[in-house]
């Protein structure tokens, strides 16, 4: 394996020491003002820098600061709340930030202050996961594990990791991506020491189902994911829950072509064409037939909606595909506010006005009787089984999908629970080809529609 | 269930007694002639009169007269077959009638004497089936086992059986068929009694693999058939082995629409509409793209040609498939000499440039490496599954089908033996709704392309 100057590498995607020292300084007047202002309004309550920042495991550029409150284990929940959103507006408040409610698994405030998004979230001073009250307490116990496991070399190794991740397209673990969530980069890097083993393992050795478990608690076997990452401060938890096979196979195949060929490129984003007209010169080369379902996202949660549109386009395809339509490949986007595309690529989108409809089996007398009472003399025996020629309800795609939007075909599809009124009532339905040639079309849907039809550039350099 | 007098209908389909008596007088004579010849030419061998016939079981209008020429069972083969021919064509000689030679287990021949067929066979006089020399020789013990086992009643009760077959489209052992031998409807008949029982059992009782076994052998465990009937002359035989499963299910499904709804229609022929512009209007109302593939057949015998053509229809249906095309049915017919059709019904002709092709699982190395070897990076992971888009070789049903029959493709195609040379050399490709308004149509082309519409019509009445 030819070697890479790594140095070089790391002096682009680390936090310079500038960076480095904003950062932490900023962070460390955060906990400062919380503290105070906790102090002030006589609650018990102690911040402390949590996530990337805490751990050193930032990506230049990319620093969220996220901050706990932690109130003591027998807080009331009630009390909590109120004075853990009170003590984040107020202390953004001091810092002349702007801030807003936000909500996980119990509100938490966010802001941007001086350039930087920043999370204060309360939670309970918990020792370990038995005590867990909600997800948002472990955060602390992962922090506090990686700070104390992590040496300042592997820190730089995470970062590569999670730049490599990033440029391949696999980094993340919200619903969006579906990817490695960075506390879980952090365990690779605890678990193989370094990148390079990380991605040979990946590449070489990893098989679906595939388990690690850093603090050796046998209990992999409970979990039956892709990849099974026991989390160090919780045995019965898999930090890679949420990653789907997509994501693990994406990175494995990134980590071989790496392993093969290893090359400064896989840090680097690729560069992406996102004119129309060679994005129109793509479809049209394929002779397919592509449309595009247009409506406003329901206001919910960001990480929300993705599964909910999935689960739409998902079922869409299903349906077609039922109905004698040939889908080629879909894709859904969304930019989680003004608007939702969902992509059908269609291979087969006209269709004769009959098709065949295979009946029971001869040998079972009791279903022939139903079936003939139904089709009459029309059917016919093939090999031991009733066919008949039935009428298609569509030989149209277009009109298929129209129908389903619109409800006139809604009982046999599966919206996502926010998204049924939402499609039914506004929508458009729009020959690709035509979505191009229209005016003001924003970069990242062409970035989306390239992205559609290079689908896994980003998996080589 | 209705009565039906079946008196009535035994007139309309039972020989009268003028064409019984002629029938009779004359199978008598050229028993007569071919034993007087056979004397003249100091040959030692022995005429009998065989079939149905003999066995009283033809159909009016219908009489085959076959005679078998017996000879000793020591007699030398060569000598069989040189003085069989010879007593064959001076008998009908002597008839003045006309004679050819033909071939089946051995060489025999076949004459029209008096508006009648008759074969004249020569075998070997065998007194069972363990003394058999070839398939003719069975014809014999058929015939003995038959004439003392069925009684003048059942006669009849064979006759309206062969009829109800005749009429719903199963009888029949020839390939051009693959229904019930006559001498299996004798076995029914001998199996359940009569007409109304056969029906009945194979209506209620027949599953997949039925099977009957008149003498009790206890062999039929040695066969798979659909329908097994244990030849009671010949324990190691299913006389149903060319019963086809579509045969045997139209049977059954026939007998159910009888049993529940009896009627004299069942003993008469349907009706067809062989009106070309009736035919083009049916065919244009499905909306579906319909090919006939025309060549003239090779010469060999009628029985060996249909197998072959199935087999090339098969064969270019799957191929069409394989290449992404949608069969929606498929047909074949001759008339034996001039002509062979093969028609295929598209429900999807025409495709776009491009197809997914599925590579390996990523698990698999060393066969990904292959893959991308080949296909580069335009592959993509979709689940943990390499794809990639390739171009299609063909976007058009009908520049398969010329590229397969003139050999542009034919690696993949599965000819029937005799058939790869004359369809490559001579064939035409035509769009059916062309050769609808061509002069000259066939009324025999017309009835299949009916029947192919009104496929299960022959089962109702």
């Amino acid at each position: 394996m030819q070697k890479l100057n790594y140095k070089n590498i790391l002096r682009e995607i680390k936090p310079s020491k500038q960076e480095n020292e904003k950062v932490k300084k900023l962070s460390k007047r955060m906990v400062e003002v919380i503290n105070e202002c906790a102090a002030s309004m006589d609650v018990k309550a102690d911040a402390m820098l949590v996530g990337s920042v805490a751990k050193g495991t930032w990506l230049a550029g990319n620093a969220d600061i996220d901050i706990l409150i932690k109130f003591p284990l027998d807080t009331d929940e009630k009390y909590l709340k109120e004075y853990g959103l009170k003590i984040g507006h107020e202390s953004i408040k001091k810092m002349e930030g702007k801030s807003e409610e936000r909500y996980a698994s119990h509100p938490y405030v966010t802001g941007y202050i001086e350039g930087y998004y920043v999370d204060f979230v309360p939670c309970y001073n918990i020792k370990n996961s038995d005590e867990l009250k909600s997800a948002v307490d472990r955060t602390l116990l992962h922090t506090e594990y990686i700070k104390s496991n992590l040496t300042l070399k592997q820190q730089d190794e995470v970062v590569l990791l999670k730049k490599f991740m990033e440029s391949v397209g696999t980094y993340g673990s919200e619903f969006k991506v579906g990817g490695f969530a960075g506390y879980l980069c952090e365990m690779l890097i605890l678990n193989y020491g370094n990148f390079t083993e990380t991605l040979k393992n990946a590449a070489r050795n990893w098989n679906c189902g595939f388990s690690f478990d850093l603090e050796e608690y046998g209990t992999s076997n409970l979990f039956k994911d892709p990849l099974v990452a026991i989390d160090p401060v919780d045995k019965n938890r898999n930090v890679a829950a949420a990653l789907t096979l997509q994501k693990m196979s994406e990175f494995i195949v990134a980590s071989e072509n790496f392993i093969s060929n290893p090359s400064e490129e896989y840090f680097t984003s690729k560069d992406i064409i996102t004119d129309p007209l060679k994005i129109t010169d793509q479809f049209n080369l394929r002779g397919t037939k592509t449309f595009l379902i247009i409506f406003k996202p329901p206001n919910i949660p960001a990480d929300a909606i993705y599964p909910q549109i999935k689960k739409t386009e998902n079922s869409i395809v299903r349906v077609a595909e039922s109905e004698g339509f040939s889908v080629f490949g879909s894709e859904s986007w969304t930019d989680e506010k003004e608007v939702v595309l969902i992509l059908l690529e269609f291979e087969t989108w006209d269709l004769p006005r009959i098709k065949k409809h295979l009946g029971p089996h001869i040998w079972i007398r009791e279903h022939q009787e139903r079936f003939l009472e139904k089709h009459g003399s029309n059917a016919w025996v093939e090999g031991d089984r009733w066919v008949v020629v039935v009428e298609r309800d569509y030989v149209n795609a277009e009109t298929l999908l129209s129908d389903l939007m619109t409800g006139k075909k809604s009982g046999y599809l599966k919206f996502g629970k926010h998204l049924k009124k939402k499609i039914m009532n506004e929508h458009k339905i729009m020959d690709l080809k035509i979505f191009l040639v229209s005016d003001n079309i924003e970069g990242n849907v062409l970035e989306f529609l390239y992205h559609y039809l290079n689908n896994g550039e980003l998996l080589f350099r």
